[in-house]
């Protein structure tokens, strides 16, 4: 922490390279939403967010990992923002689980969320470095707090208890995620919610007893 | 079909396009596993193949248009040399699905069909026209086969009546791209059996009848 005064008229390089690494940031979503990933340049972010652009260079390697902190960055805002208190747990988990389902439906559906995933997505299937640190960074915290929800519903006896949490889980966010990224149907609440229903029921005939 | 004679000196154009197309495909396909998608230029799929680069522009817009190509002719190869002869119907559902679902992680655990799709997969991510021709003309047929052993299971009976077909569909490959894409856990065939299982059973705790 600096101990400088807010009235120092020298600038606290601290608080400066916070604002540029912000500008640069919200530079980034900005402009993949606009012209794509593909027409995105170091260079197009530099001037948006009035930096050099070798300022970006000293930071990060690459567009993609402008995106992958910008991605990080924007979890954390969404998170603050939508005053989160953890992983919704009422006692319901198909409840539960609709609503943060949903809510990936909503952002999915949101060109301020989707376009840095695509871009993101594109990069990594043939990056593999870029792929395991979204991975590691973005993705498998996310996937954790599933399944904490879901081991919490297990150790209340709503699951089987031989039942594979991480595979539970990717039961639920990878069709999802499947049909967001091939297009395969449109993404909705409807969908969200039949697949937690049969994630959680399954899709065979019950026999009745 | 050309009339002429197979011992004619003069060259059959058809046939002579046929085999530079079929060069072309195969280079596209050797040399994305060799140096992957983004070192991957048509000027090097021309050498390869043994043609001018203008010849591949003659016929493609891009080196993703080359991969789809590929990709279907490789997917027409795989069903002609597994001796393909439909999507399993023993009727017994479970075992089918984890037959094919099997057959479907071996590949991507092949670089021969991994590497093309991984390519594939992140092109589409950020351009929709491929994306819409990559669903449309590669993936659709496949669910298409799924969908048809699904409904003939819930003809049988084995199924709800009231299941969704395209979304039981996703409930299995999606799970399976998704590990695949994400890297989150290796690909086994102990995971698309289990992931069967739990499609067709769900994941709750079923109370004793």
């Amino acid at each position: 922490m600096s101990s400088r005064s807010p009235d120092a008229k020298a600038p606290d390089p601290a608080r400066r390279n916070d604002r540029s690494r912000r500008a640069i940031l919200d530079a980034s979503l900005t402009l993949v939403a606009e012209v794509g990933y593909n027409k995105l340049t170091i260079e197009a972010i530099a001037a948006r967010a009035g930096v050099g652009k070798q300022t970006i260079y000293r930071w990060w390697p690459s567009k993609a990992a402008v995106l992958l902190d910008a991605s990080l960055a924007l979890a954390d805002d969404a998170k603050t923002e939508g005053g989160w208190t953890g992983f919704p747990d009422t006692g319901d988990l198909a409840a539960d689980l609709k609503l943060v389902l949903r809510a990936t439906v909503d952002q999915f559906n949101d060109e301020k969320y989707e376009a840095p995933m695509r871009a993101l997505t594109a990069a990594g299937a043939t990056d593999p470095d870029l792929s395991a640190r979204f991975t590691e960074q973005l993705l498998k915290p996310q996937l954790a707090l599933y399944e904490e929800r879901l081991r919490a519903a297990r150790e209340a006896g709503g699951l089987a208890p031989d039942v594979d949490l991480p595979l539970t889980v990717e039961m639920l966010v990878g069709p999802l995620t499947y049909r967001w990224l091939m297009g395969t149907a449109p993404l909705t609440h409807a969908f969200a919610d039949e697949l937690v229903d049969r994630v959680l029921g399954g899709v065979s005939k019950v026999t009745e007893g």
